[in-house]
């Protein structure tokens, strides 16, 4: 199994103190040494850092807790592997183009069965199922919109397709997953999912996994709002909205817009 | 104007030393410091080091001269902006999937008709000619093959569909190129590229731009075989060989397979 970490905001905000905790379940406190990714947004277009060992040993993962990029949205994982080999091949988060956007995608879970759905355009480079599944889904989309959408009635389409999508490959298996497009965040529950939107007024937050302790208050305006979504709650000290198995969270500007 | 560096060995190699005479000109001793990009192949998939800012004050470009990745196949380039604002997403290297595969492109001139020619399936995420030149091409070679080839004949079938799309492309503009699928480096001279093959008996080499030295025959074996493309020579002491004009190389294993 696998954890995902996801954040989508309002403002540019950076991803460290969860990072942090999510960092030290790769390897050091969890048993997910297999790699970790993170896909940090640009408008439409992403950079990531990925490495298939332990986040926990990590140099690049201290680089980027050490020098924070500021994003709106962000899907972040760490990995422990049930199938395929350790690879940068097969290290989420995945990325692929569609309408002239980056997209991105990390799954918690193990969907077996699913290359009983046929591909589109989109094909794996490496041998998990979960970049098949991201292949499929994609295609998915692709047949359902000929562009990215503008109006409010075509960002719901969108919004039904994945989540259409994800209902019927999740049929084949556990399919937890964060999915990225440059403006929404979409986080599916198949088993474990949680949320949190920090918005004012702040207080401070401590990590489940270490006594690290951030004020938001000192770093935040009063018309700031993150979405943090994670398989398991960060903090020990905020209270958390657990997803229910089969729903799909879709957030834009710090906000919850749809549960499909 | 641009920097390019490619780099195609037949063993896995670092590729700091010329990594660190681009940075350089990345806004130290060069006009190229509106952004820099670097593409590391392991394998199918690639990871990319971008940032819109100059390589030479980078934390990240000197967080990755200290912590070397080796690889078979890399692409790199440092950008002077002629067209399309400074931004990740009109940063350089440019990465797309085809046939499973990354292809990883960076563009070294101005193309300034490039948008006479039309997309296919492959759509730019920023606005420069270069990544619009790169969907072209990579729709050029899906209307060539179905799949990435396996023989010789179909090999150099893709070879030719790379050149052609380069020729056609180029008649818009100046389409100095480098593109790796994973196997081969393509590098394309419009007005201005070198390339070296590093072999035994290996030797030392002094940067142009700095007073550093490499004994190469200390860190490799008789077998190595390193090719570094770039667009002007990073050494004073070795003998680069000069492209021509409307010419394109290709190398896999460290050598030259075709000029075409």
């Amino acid at each position: 199994m696998c954890e995902l970490l996801g954040m989508e905001c309002n403002v540019p905000t950076d991803i460290v103190f969860s990072f942090s905790g999510l960092a030290l379940r790769g390897g050091a406190r969890g048993p997910h040494g297999d790699g970790w990714g993170l896909a940090l947004y640009d408008g439409k277009a992403v950079r990531t850092f990925l490495e298939p060992e332990a986040a926990h040993n990590s140099r690049l993962a201290r680089f980027v807790r050490e020098n924070p990029i500021k994003t709106l949205l962000a899907v972040a994982h760490v990995r422990k592997k049930t199938r395929g080999r350790t690879s940068l091949a097969n290290t989420h988060p995945f990325v692929r183009e569609l309408w002239g956007r980056s997209f991105v995608f990390a799954h918690n879970g193990t969907v077996r069965g699913v290359r009983r759905h046929a591909l589109g355009r989109f094909v794996p480079i490496g041998d998990t199922d979960s970049e098949y599944a991201f292949c499929v889904l994609l295609g998915r989309l692709e047949e359902t919109l000929d562009v990215f959408p503008r109006d409010r009635a075509s960002k719901e389409k969108l919004w039904r397709a994945v989540a259409r999508a994800g209902e019927d490959i999740g049929k084949q298996g556990t399919f937890n997953f964060l999915l990225g497009d440059g403006t929404h965040l979409y986080a599916r529950c198949a088993t474990r999912l949680h949320h949190i939107i920090r918005k004012a007024p702040f207080r401070a937050a401590t990590l489940a996994d270490e006594d690290l302790v951030v004020d938001f208050s000192e770093v935040t305006t009063p018309k700031d709002r993150v979405v943090i979504v994670a398989t398991l709650p960060l903090t020990r000290d905020e209270v958390w909205v657990e997803g229910t198995p089969g729903k799909m969270w879709v957030f834009d500007e710090g906000s919850l817009r749809a549960t499909l």
